[in-house]
């Protein structure tokens, strides 16, 4: 069992930012993420855009914000549990939560902090009928660990940015990248079209399009897929390959917290924004999963958020504690590694 | 009479964020501030100095944030009336305000928000019986424009970095420069210590210490200065100068604001959450001079604060009009002066 203060359930900008202001509460945090690495959409969906309303920031692209929250919470140590999806939660006769994912980890904190995003990102499927036997048995939605794929064969569907990024990137790992697409035409980054073409051009990458993949076969592990040419001969192949990834999208559930007994509104769960809790006293939603009058759904919003409900946690968690705030211009930032980051201090020194 | 969308009064962090959040909707801003310069504390009081809880920042030293919020807002034009205070507001019968500086420089605008921090930063001045007398008439407490001094002949008072700070960069400037301190000792960053010894080492700048500046005199502008030498001796010395800047430091008060007719609660503005208006419809207050339950004196709440305001603002002012919000890294942004930044759009493109 995990055991942390504040367990958050999103790593996405929001989720990160609250470790920092938790951590000069001297509060641990712990993330879930149903994607493989932390950041949220930022890694996930646009990780080389440019975001433009980030206070301080003319303009910085949403993979570089990421990294510099990375960086700024490093101190604090948060723990993740990256790739699993929070499915349950029960509360104890203590007050406290426990957490519980698809993969069954089981996280235990005094406070939860639902940082959810738009909700957890759930790959769409290709309707294929024997598609749930094969995963993690050779069908993979999201890519974790490249080097699953070294020197495997690989087929990967799909015509947008996932698609060519990831086609690009395993075209130097696997033994041999196949793309299907069902139409000529792809949509991603200029970049990206022409890596692809030029892979092509050199025979790094086999093409095949238009084309659909319409048939899974393999004993227990997949083995080979049936591709069906999109034309008027309605040409079939067979080919035998190690991995299929179909890299179709990713659309954004609630999913199982809104079962959580929350109280939902349009999607989102309803919080008081003195302290961002929800209906459920220990439980708090920040970021874009939360509603309250006014909502705007922006990043800067959700550092507030995040920062307001650390407060509130910091007195659940120690009600007989007082804290005063500090600047950290003034008080510096302690990490929990040992570390110090303070402003030069002030000399008093005679001019002779 | 200067006119414009959102009077902001106050050019801190919070204000000039405002200017950024109402220039995606379209909304022209216009900031008083009482320091010479923008920025507010941050460029006054410790631009060398670090912060580390701006989110996306590990560490930016305040000065360099004002310098990027002042890049990120360029493109919006705002306008700025600088050293002078906001001293009285008038609402008109269309619901408007005017609001009129100590200097008597109107502003025009539907919709104000207060961004005024602790409020205006006033100097501490010393005690000297015909101090007023010369005030403007060579005795300044903050120094908008070194150009004023250039040639002549400079006494400064004071102990801290300002002091020192003006004092070394006066040096250049000036004819000459004297540096008055009741103690031998100087408080302040220990590399503008160690240059103002070098300079005095130099004779670039003429150090008299322990002592204090106990008399002014002149016919209609400073012509000299009188001082003890702070010692058994309590030797006195009359100095002809041109000018005599004070820097004892600058304390805010919440001043002539105090008298709008808001509600005041622990010296700040008392705000709903929902759009952070005050009692008075079309008057906001944003960052650390507002208060609601909740509330921390921190940035990055003043940069939430500022964006939920303009949405409100823009409904004020637009109450035909429904705006729809659109994410920068989707709809870019479109500066009133021409210039554009967007995102790299996705291309549709065949590999063959």
């Amino acid at each position: 069992m995990i055991k942390t203060d504040i367990l958050i359930i999103g790593a996405g900008p929001t989720g990160l930012f609250a470790v920092f202001e938790a951590g000069l509460l001297k509060l641990k945090c712990h993330l879930i993420d149903a994607l493989p690495q932390a950041g949220g959409q930022c890694s996930e969906i646009y990780p080389k855009k440019p975001i433009y309303d980030i206070p301080g920031f003319p303009e910085v692209l949403a993979g570089d914000l990421v990294d510099n929250l990375m960086e700024q919470i490093k101190s604090f140590q948060p723990g993740f549990t990256l790739g699993e999806r929070a499915e349950t939660i029960k509360k104890l006769e203590d007050g406290t939560f426990v957490v519980t994912t698809n993969k069954g980890t089981e996280h235990h904190a005094p406070v939860v902090a639902i940082a959810g995003g738009l909700g957890s990102f759930e790959p769409r499927k290709p309707l294929l009928e024997n598609l749930s036997k094969f995963e993690d048995n050779g069908v993979a939605y999201m890519i974790k660990d490249p080097e699953v794929y070294r020197d495997k064969k690989v087929i990967i569907a799909g015509g947008g940015d996932s698609a060519l990024d990831w086609s690009i990137f395993l075209a130097d790992v696997a033994s041999q990248v196949i793309l299907v697409h069902r139409r000529n035409e792809f949509r991603g980054a200029l970049d990206s079209v022409e890596k692809v073409q030029e892979l092509k051009d050199k025979g790094k990458l086999n093409l095949i399009t238009p084309a659909e993949i319409i048939g899974l076969n393999g004993d227990t592990k997949l083995e080979s897929v049936l591709i069906r040419k999109i034309s008027d001969a309605k040409e079939e192949i067979i080919l035998e390959v190690d991995d299929f990834i179909p890299l179709f999208g990713l659309s954004p559930k609630l999913g199982p917290i809104g079962d959580w007994g929350l109280e939902i509104e349009k999607n989102a769960i309803k919080v008081d924004t003195f302290d961002y809790q929800t209906n459920i006293p220990g439980i708090y939603a920040i970021g874009d999963v939360n509603t309250y009058p006014g909502k705007l759904k922006l990043i800067l919003c959700g550092f507030h958020e995040a920062t307001l409900m650390c407060q509130s946690a910091f007195q659940k968690i120690h009600p007989d504690k007082k804290y005063v705030m500090k600047y950290t211009t003034v008080g510096g930032v302690s990490g929990f590694d040992g570390t110090k980051k303070e402003a030069p201090k002030a000399v008093v020194k005679a001019i002779e």
